[in-house]
């Protein structure tokens, strides 16, 4: 009889974390101030009031190390919290390396990622606070399944703008919101005026992110009743996302292991940070020297290619400015399927960590990302969502340098999400009909030159 | 502080059962032997050697109440199971019911069913035994992609042999297939005798899963490297299965609770089977007094309108003869989109169980399944596969009869899959556009006057 071997590291329901981890705790140099988009000085809570109900304005902005998880929250958490830790035994075995390979796998909560960990945390402050409505944008539909999924469970009403590329080529995304209960619009729409700008200018665009917030800013700022929810990059989403990391601490040491290298993949940043926020504040005392990589797509280089400066967060220009790695508020990335990380962006509190050098950044093209999720996938079963395969390429990437190296490096990333809905890209990738996208550095020096002149 | 509410109930890896449960070895009156398609004479392990490994062959025929899970199999399990059990409290707000309801939830495997339980032991027995190819048919895909899955892990080949009307609405479904490294073809197809014989007489036909496991079988017959493996109905793909309800009782006793009343989906049989059976040891020995509650599609009501007779186990009259419930085996049923429950027979073992008075059945339209599947959706977060909806279906209607009652009883029910492949299905459903399917009963009655005399 053969040894079992634990591939499965998990805690049970009383184990989900009681309090998030807020990295602004244990910065040894404060984030730059948000800017008005009027007057470009500093912004004070009220000026948030008409988008976010105030328990996620004061989080924005808390120094508070540890900011309990309502237990409302924590019971829907329970659905699929503590998620599972794997140990990758059979891409161990496939890739003959001497590295451990270990994955937080977010895709068990029901709408397939970790945008729920966030959005039944803001659905839940917006409950209590009165809201009736919630307005949102969604890329590859991962935040708006979520975000809808949490109005739902809360009794508000939902309404996505959903970026038009994705909008057409993921019609089951789009089933699974409205099964929820939600209402989609592909943007850019007619129903709002910077949709309506857009379209005079650009009748045939794919949209983007930050046109797509630019919809659902302006509807939130214009009726009382509803108010704006975003799935990454502002400072209380990625703290709402730390249950990830706290977990697979826990988990770890339950293996017996502590991660050397920890990958994650960066659109906005949220995934990426709730993995490695609790590991960097371990970092920033000195309690770990693991090294931090974020892998983003080739096609939206945000971090690697991007400059470090204030910038407007929607491309209608409706939101505050925040430092951070910007490829320039203009940009309209390309098609690519990995729709959740076409973002010109970066979180702040991701974009300084960058610039704090506490963690390493690196890009990957389009068919790389899914010939790793392929390879994954016949190893271990699971399909990863198009975003997800940029961790899976990192995290071989790594895993294949400590057998070059003949290193046995324990490696950790988190695949956020499986690609179940997302299966259009991997017929177009077998198909041979997908394509690398080197991002012309004339035009993203075009769109730096137009950043806003402040900061 | 709220007091938190235990929704789920995890058993560690440890925990996964060491022996599937046989409930032939507890049945009061033994099964009626399978038939030779030729002699029509009881057949024996020879007869089955060309399609399907010793190890299989002898599972079919066991008398053992326990059969050991090797280890290997048990180790790829550990990749999902034991699977969650979940109390549905927010379903049970919703509905306003003094009853409990509890669910198994088998879409946790990486493949999104219960078909994986079977799918690796299967590929497991083959490997050892030299097989360097599997092939098989799907319905709905959940099995095809289940199989996919288990041979990539086992590095055997596989063919998928996909009911036409599967096929052409879900092209995810064969993406997911083909992602795993199979082959993939729409049944009939003009590979096969079988296949250009139905072709010839009906060029435009859905398909069924009698035409496909006639393929299927085809193929394996003639080709020394290929054996066939089949999804549900026989008596070793339910063996597998029980390590469902085998979890679920160690579960429920975690949860202090008891099943009054079990529920599941019925097609084949299998992931009803995989719930029931170790309640139905428990109920041959007077241990559990349980209900125990089979829900068929109205369009395809074998165990509600078929008869208990022998019958062929394909359309082409290549398998044995089985006696169990049936639709007649050259019914193909309406194009509804619970493609897995879309079979004209029943695992012999359940229509056993039913003769016995084990079991009731009861039949669901296709509008009704929608709707509830929508009604748990936007309770508990999770989109059913179509099929798991007849079950989410009959659980609900427990609950009201509860309620009507005033009787707080506890329900468990199989949540035998995930919808994220069958979404084309929800966009028809909101369209509008699905409509209910009664059976006329002269088609029935013409199809069953054509069942073979024998038995």
């Amino acid at each position: 009889m053969l040894r079992m071997e634990t591939i499965q590291y998990n805690l049970p329901q009383n184990r989900i974390p009681r309090a998030w981890y807020n990295l602004a705790a244990d910065l040894p140099k404060p984030l730059a101030p948000p800017l008005h988009p009027g007057t470009l000085q500093p912004i004070g809570p009220d000026d948030l009031t008409p988008l976010f109900p105030m328990a996620l304005i004061l989080q924005e902005v808390s120094q508070e190390r540890e900011i309990e998880i309502p237990d409302p929250v924590r019971q829907v958490y329970a659905q699929w919290r503590p998620s599972p830790l794997f140990r990758a035994r059979r891409l161990e075995k496939a890739l003959d390396t001497p590295a451990k390979i270990y994955y937080k796998y977010e895709g068990v909560s029901p709408a397939g990622s970790h945008k729920p960990n966030t959005a039944v945390a803001q659905a839940y402050y917006n409950k209590i606070e009165g809201t009736k409505r919630l307005c949102t944008e969604t890329g590859a539909g991962q935040w708006g399944s979520a975000l809808a999924m949490a109005c739902a469970f809360f009794g508000l009403e939902c309404k996505v703008y959903m970026v038009r590329v994705s909008y057409d080529q993921k019609p089951y995304r789009r089933a699974l919101m409205e099964a929820f209960g939600a209402s989609v619009t592909a943007s850019p729409s007619v129903e709002t005026e910077c949709g309506r700008a857009i379209l005079a200018e650009f009748p045939h665009t794919n949209g983007s992110l930050g046109i797509a917030i630019s919809e659902a800013v302006e509807v939130a700022a214009k009726d009382p009743n509803t108010k704006y929810a975003l799935g990454s990059v502002l400072n209380h989403v990625l703290l709402h996302q730390t249950v990830i990391g706290l977990e697979a601490m826990e988990q770890m040491a339950l293996a017996g292991d502590e991660p050397d290298v920890l990958v994650g993949c960066t659109g906005g940043g949220s995934n990426f940070a709730g993995l490695v926020f609790p590991y960097l504040g371990k970092k920033i005392k000195g309690e770990t020297s693991a090294r931090v990589v974020a892998v983003e797509p080739a096609a939206c280089p945000s971090l690697t290619k991007g400059h470090f400066a204030y910038d407007f967060g929607d491309t209608g220009h409706l939101t505050p400015l925040v430092k951070m790695h910007t490829l320039g508020s203009t940009f309209i990335p390309p098609g690519i399927h990995a729709g959740g990380l076409r973002y010109h962006g970066m979180a702040p509190l991701v974009s300084h960590a960058r610039d704090l050098g506490l963690i390493e950044a690196t890009s990957v093209q389009q068919l790389d990302a899914f010939a790793a999720g392929i390879q994954f996938a016949r190893a271990e079963g699971i399909i990863p969502a198009p975003e997800a395969n940029h961790a899976v390429a990192g995290a071989i990437a790594e895993a294949l340098k400590c057998k070059a190296e003949g290193q046995g490096r324990t490696i950790l990333f988190n695949l956020c999400g499986h690609g179940h809905f997302d299966m259009q890209s991997y017929i177009n990738y077998q198909a041979g009909l997908l394509e690398n996208y080197d991002y012309p550095a004339e035009e993203i020096a075009m769109a730096l030159a137009g950043l806003p002149a402040v900061g």
